[in-house]
């Protein structure tokens, strides 16, 4: 039995608690919040659970095995340290940390001590994301041509953060853990409508080494909720829109073929397909159950999370070049060659 | 009764000779193509319409009063520029030219010889945008904060022009219609699947004096059809799907509300309104036989057609300059302060 | 703060038991369920709440005001019976009884000891139906035409009951508490495809004294889930859709108009109506959280409630009179006039 | 070439014109209508086809192989019969006739003279009803278990015919072309709401001898335009959807499978598939333009039309006895044992 304390009961801490009861291998210990409405929201609801304002009390518990940290991002890195620190495993929320280096810090933190660094990029483990990428790894797509999502609604105008932050968080995480290579650039544009606000819709572009292409349009703003992917692949393409009730994944027969490069046959070159559509039926367990038994087995083998720190950096670092970019109109930011090797081989 | 005679009979010349018919003023006198079996078509149907295969058979008849010209995009300006040169007024099918300095060239001649130039931008006569277009100038949606449009499906990869001149051509002809400003800056990213081809799907920003941004996303190689448009405003926000059988247009009494801009009281400044949607009732004319008859209306009164010179030369510009940011990575391109008005006023 | 015990923990009575919570003037005293496993999770989420696998156990316990019903239909009628007999306030699952005598008994039982009764129709208290109730009621739509709802998916196959006892029920509650008049009389068809079994999909159509028809179609056999009734009017018509996320009300300014009643001129006579859509903010309250706080109230008051015994008694006598006709393959069944009139008042 | 005489241009026969023209063995040679502007718009836009008020000009001209009729359902028979008479091939609108004598003559009639009679089952020659034909045959979707059919919208009220006889007849010339066996009984009701008007919305239930059920429900006061068709088999199920832009037809891996008979098992053996969906790619040819084909190939070979006689003749049985069965609120009509066996031996 793996034993939690979990820091922050705000919008997800209640459902990271729930979740942790449902794993059998996992139990909560102790929650810590500053708010005591809060607390006794956990002690109605969970009696045999410790409550405390300080989350210090569950660092220095030494019954405690890991911490799961769900406050705002800007806490993110000193509680994961801390935690680190007292020799805890962690699991935090997405965005890993404010910043590449101090999500560079938590890595190297965790591959000294030897403990398990994980971050919570829930839809990576929905039935949904992981039927793509199996799709993907397979072979199925073919050749990826682009990755465009939409991820849009009348959103929280969020103080400390801009949409991207908030929003595309989501898109890389998923993107990262289906596309085989990482984006070398970054363009993005942006806007702010409020005096003294961030950023509450964006726009951004992603450039990779292959002949490849990703898009994400994030919105706070939108009258209307989209949640749509397409991924368009030589061989077939996906729609993942994560708003139908049932048929989330659509696989589609569709494309073009290219038969030769001759400039003045153009027009014979290139072919279009239409065929058959296909919606696999996908796993419905519940994606944050998932998540917590991966995170206890990872404690448990000192195997890498899917989602561990290196997958956790790598959407840092796109998040911090793309607000970047936006903040000088959509001006090109190189990302460095993929220093996460080095990361992961430490 | 106002002769026409029509330039280019492929994909499009037949909706226009159908349409031309339909309307009580106007009449087909006589369509030329370089095909010959395009030209059998045109007599089965319509067997008192003269053919030929060399255009300048209709600038030379003394009995056709106007040209529309339904050819690629590259004949454009020779054909336009000839058919005025010969007395005859002019609609051309979109984009206008292939560069803002031609289609200067034939406002000027248009205005010279007092003859109507029309742009054929389709779109803007359908019963969706121009109640879309009714409601934002009387002001409904209060301040606009953006412009988001989608138009995506698998779509014919073109040799002459990119996805930008294909198909952002239409979401410009409206958004230029709608919005009461123009753009000043552009900055867009896209891809070129084939070898040899123009880029098959891009994005475009466009920036404005107003604190308000544009966005186009456009896709050849998408295996679902999407054609939607959101337009969010202080007030109310419009949706816009032109796939939607009968309800294209949906009104949002949603949105925010900012109370000051005290930022230690950020979070207080933002309200959040949900309410009432409405999908109002549309004229459901076909836009081309509206569109036909404005042009007949303008030949016979001199007025400025709505969609005439200067509004294509408008979405030209802008074209050009989302080509142009496209090659550089999505490089900020500044459009020039409103020359249009001074076309205008000529 | 009005005590209450439920009977029941299966499918329905977690939900029970956690609205009772949130609802500030009513607590749940204890729980009773024959299974031990279902006791020990009301134990392990509220451990402050009694378990017992005897009912009788709450029905002797003064502090105990009212008993909620969650138990298959056939013991509906004992339960609630004891349950008065011995003093408590009911709420009792939909539907109320298995018979229309048999709720008669309870109403009866109920009136005589000034006790609430009260059936858990849930759908009464959404915020469509409500909605849709507001707007009948205030003429809206005009004469009522016809009332048309669909309720199918892959439902599981119940051995003590057939598909209109499982899945017209709801819609007869809200069609009960929506229509001015009740039906006169009911032809049914359906069929069974498990030997052995109860009939898996039907369709109902009921008579009504004024000009106006229902129909109702249930199936547990349908690939996809649908939601949806129509209501017609002669000056509006309302679709409720509820698989819908947000809309789920639409009313639409569509319909005939009818100018006369020669037969000589009748082409002209009929008239057609197009206009706007809309869609109105409904109230997304959880329904059974406003139907506990309604049963507290009415307890308090000795109101009688919206989904008293009364409207339980003459939805039972439609599903008792559409299972009779379904055996008889649509043989139309009359309903006997009103006797729920002289229930109400007595 | 067949040369072909049309009969009636109002709503229909402008289409039957157009593709009799687009398919390459067959003519129209001339178009008769009572109404003169109706004629003046087949000379502009067809003027080699000669016009007349007369239709017996075309009974009566010996050039003329075949006439098809597309004229109000009262004067279908008559003209037929005229038609064969004058040794004419026929195709003839839905419904085939006013009654089943009337059709049975005309069979008899046809057979006698060894002439094609065709009734216009325009549906029965889409890709999406082949498609599903197909499936159906190969065995995919094991025993069928139900057919049910919904065709609704704001359909304009007819006089002579009431809302069965308008829009079941398409779902039942589908049903007929698609299931291996024909109904043994019909279940209806209906209701009008116009003075002296017929009955405008409707519903139809009908038996067979197998285990299976077939419903429909029709209705001209729809405010939405719904077209879609539930095919429940033991191994698949169909959706047919034909307001679907693409995907008209899905095809899910869902349902129950039945492991036994005893009833002290109950729970047990039903279980509950559910995996993956399909949507196959359907044949877009416009469906008149096969069926004009299919109709040539017929008088050239001698073969018994796909929709021929008695498929026409079969489907006003089951219209007839709706009507009659509606008449009479529900009361179940037996449809005699398919003496179509021997009109099709004749």
């Amino acid at each position: 039995m793996i034993k939690i304390g979990v820091i922050g009961y705000g919008y997800w801490g209640p459902n990271l608690v729930r979740n942790i009861f449902e794993v059998a291998d996992t139990q909560v210990v102790a929650v810590s919040d500053m708010r005591e409405d809060r607390l006794q929201q956990v002690s109605s609801r969970y009696p045999s659970v410790e409550i405390t304002t300080d989350h210090r009390r569950l660092l220095d518990n030494p019954e405690i095995d890991a911490i799961a940290i769900a406050t705002p991002v800007s806490t993110h890195y000193d509680l994961a340290m801390q935690s680190l620190q007292s020799g805890k495993h962690v699991m935090v929320e997405k965005p890993m940390t404010s910043s590449s280096e101090q999500a560079l810090c938590l890595i190297d933190e965790a591959a000294r001590r030897k403990l398990t660094l994980m971050v919570d990029h829930t839809f990576v483990y929905t039935g949904a994301v992981r039927k793509i990428k199996q799709m993907v790894t397979a072979g199925r797509l073919g050749d990826i041509y682009y990755y465009d999502s939409t991820r849009i609604n009348l959103g929280l105008f969020q103080r400390d953060v801009d949409v991207i932050w908030d929003l595309a968080v989501h898109d890389l995480a998923i993107m990262n853990f289906i596309l085989p290579s990482s984006p070398c650039a970054v363009a993005a544009t942006g806007i702010n409508h409020i005096s003294g606000g961030n950023e509450n819709l964006a726009y951004i572009t992603m450039f990779f080494e292959e002949n490849m292409i990703a898009h994400l349009n994030v919105n706070w703003l939108s009258p209307v909720k989209v949640r749509r992917t397409l991924i368009g692949g030589s061989k077939q393409m996906i729609v993942y829109d994560d708003m139908e009730p049932s048929e989330k994944v659509k696989v589609y027969d569709k494309g073009i073929t290219v038969n030769g490069t001759s400039d003045s046959l153009y027009r014979a070159l290139v072919g279009y397909r239409s065929g058959d559509m296909f919606a696999p039926q996908l796993d419905v367990s519940e994606a944050l159950k998932v998540e917590i038994q991966h995170f206890a087995d990872c404690i448990r083998t000192g195997a890498e999370p899917i989602t561990g720190g290196s997958a956790g950096l790598q959407v840092v670092r796109i998040l911090e070049s793309a607000s970047l970019s936006m903040k000088q109109r959509g001006k090109l930011v190189q990302l460095a060659p993929d220093v996460l090797t080095v990361g992961r081989g430490a």
